[in-house]
């Protein structure tokens, strides 16, 4: 019974992302940690924050404080704090790439990821629209955004769309395929026998019987009827305003949003700090820090690690619940 | 010094409403109140909980607790509890424009309404989309709707539209009217001298420099700039999913969302208890709670009162803010 070995990666190394990893590193932890980066960006942070690292080759155990097991992916820049090089972009896709295949080639368990900065990434000639997309197009997959903190698990039916273009985009197939994913995730990732989805409805007061929009009567209710014929335990289209209630939230396991700025509020309101980032849908569990690269704060140790720690604890849960290991199910 | 006289409106008489006003005015106050209602419903409501109510006429002092000046509004039908009658309908309109026209006319310094049942009137044979919508028409003027708790004061740009009509809606002309009515508010119904006001992006990270929707660039921004120049104070376009992180708040005198599921669901998690209703842009104040007729729970005693008793106590806060009365500044 190997305990998890989950892959990590900075992501910007002139950004917070490698300070934060310096940070995860000096708690005790019963899985291990494989970075993915240069090494000379975590010497840099560990350097600025007085805090020791000892990098270990790859295949080594990588559990005990202040060590990491490292695949060394090259910067061809080594940026300052606060800077980040166009001129990285090909190792900071690289790096999310190499863990991501790794854990498809069955090496790893899992990848946590720090903060990517797009612009820098799209002005280092890579189109990238976020982490996300690029491992959902490796692996081949339709995948769901779920962000999720000690209050609430929040998914999304869209993700980063203009406000516009939300209505047309709630289609009963895809609706459909991202229910089917938040149940599978909620069963075999958080060891939940029987989930309760709450969903929410796409217009104010979930369309109130037609007079404010058609979308839960035409798309959303029929959708929910097919799939509770199969099972899944959903409660809705709910309003949005009233669904996010405390009392409320005790009786569901996950909610589905139709779109970003309807789900986000609450739970970045309710608990920032421990938020995290989860893919659905991938092979492997994949999580992410709920915040970007905080160039600002870069190199000052002044950056909570609290996102990249609960990343990396949630990471491990999900692969031990995967693998029916003890320490899994919440 | 007259304290204030504000006008009390229980709304729908098969719900909460009539219950809720008598256990206000089981409470030490330092106001006037003057019912507008059937005396029915209001013995009704008292004999079901088991609380004292002294009804006076409608020009007597109306301050001691178990008290209240009445203007008496006959429903034709007496309803039982959690039963509407659409026969009432009308009652119940006339309830709302009787006593904002006596705040439109002077007599009374501001109006409190509970909640009104929106399919019950209809039912009725009266074309009703709301109280706020009923009292704009009635006083000729172009309100805003705000809802606040303890922790955050939300205005919404847009209010019950379907989703898909809400980008079209957000209009140069009637935004710069919203924040106007807002800032205004702000500096006379709250005593800021200079308010704060956050704007949120209608897009996902308000629009992430174009990139996800162009009308914070075309439309928010050259507002805002607008706005600017004469001397409000607005933070903004601001990304809706960390504009509300609690740290933020403590910034900002009121938050701008573009529509009601962007702006209401923190507000509601964050306290719906005491949370308010506010109408700004009419010539008194009204504020009204922030819940429904609660059918299943009237008559017995066991709808919370908190948000009604925030709601008179908000409005005689305003009242007397407005007359420049010690106790109105917050």
């Amino acid at each position: 019974m190997t305990p998890p070995r989950l892959a990590l990666v900075p992501g910007e190394p002139a950004g917070v992302g490698p300070e934060l990893c310096v940070r995860l590193l000096q708690r005790p932890r019963d899985y291990d940690l494989v970075g993915f980066a240069d090494p000379r960006s975590l010497r840099a942070a560990a350097d600025a924050l007085g805090l020791p690292l000892t990098l270990l080759p790859p295949d080594r155990p990588s559990r005990a404080p202040g060590e990491l097991a490292l695949v060394e992916i090259p910067n061809p820049v080594h940026p300052a704090f606060g800077t980040p090089e166009p001129g990285n972009a090909a190792a900071v896709i690289q790096a999310l790439l190499d863990s991501a295949q790794g854990c498809l080639d069955g090496r790893f368990d899992g990848v946590v990821t720090g903060p990517v900065h797009k612009a820098v990434i799209n002005a280092g000639g890579i189109a990238y629209t976020g982490t996300t997309e690029l491992l959902a197009n490796q692996a081949g997959r339709e995948v769901v955004m779920m962000l999720a903190n000690d209050i609430v698990r929040v998914a999304l039916a869209t993700t980063h769309l203009p406000l516009r273009a939300v209505a047309d985009a709630i289609e009963a197939g895809a609706l459909s395929r991202t229910l089917r994913t938040v149940d599978a995730a909620l069963r075999h990732d958080f060891g939940i026998a029987r989930p309760r989805i709450a969903v929410l409805g796409l217009n104010p007061h979930a369309g109130e019987a037609g007079h404010l929009g058609m979308e839960e009567i035409d798309v959303i209710e029929p959708v929910m009827a097919a799939l509770r014929a199969e099972g899944l335990d959903l409660i809705g289209p709910l309003p949005a305003d009233t669904a996010f209630l405390p009392a409320k939230l005790q009786g569901f396991d996950a909610v589905l949003a139709m779109y970003h700025d309807q789900g986000l509020p609450v739970l970045k309101y309710s608990g920032f700090e421990r938020a995290v980032n989860l893919t659905l849908g991938l092979p492997y569990p994949r999580v992410a820090v709920d915040h970007g690269t905080a160039l600002d704060l870069a190199g000052r140790g002044l950056a909570d690690p609290s996102s990249l720690i609960a990343a990396a604890d949630t990471c491990a849960r999900i692969a031990r619940t995967r693998r029916n290991l003890p320490g899994g199910t919440p």
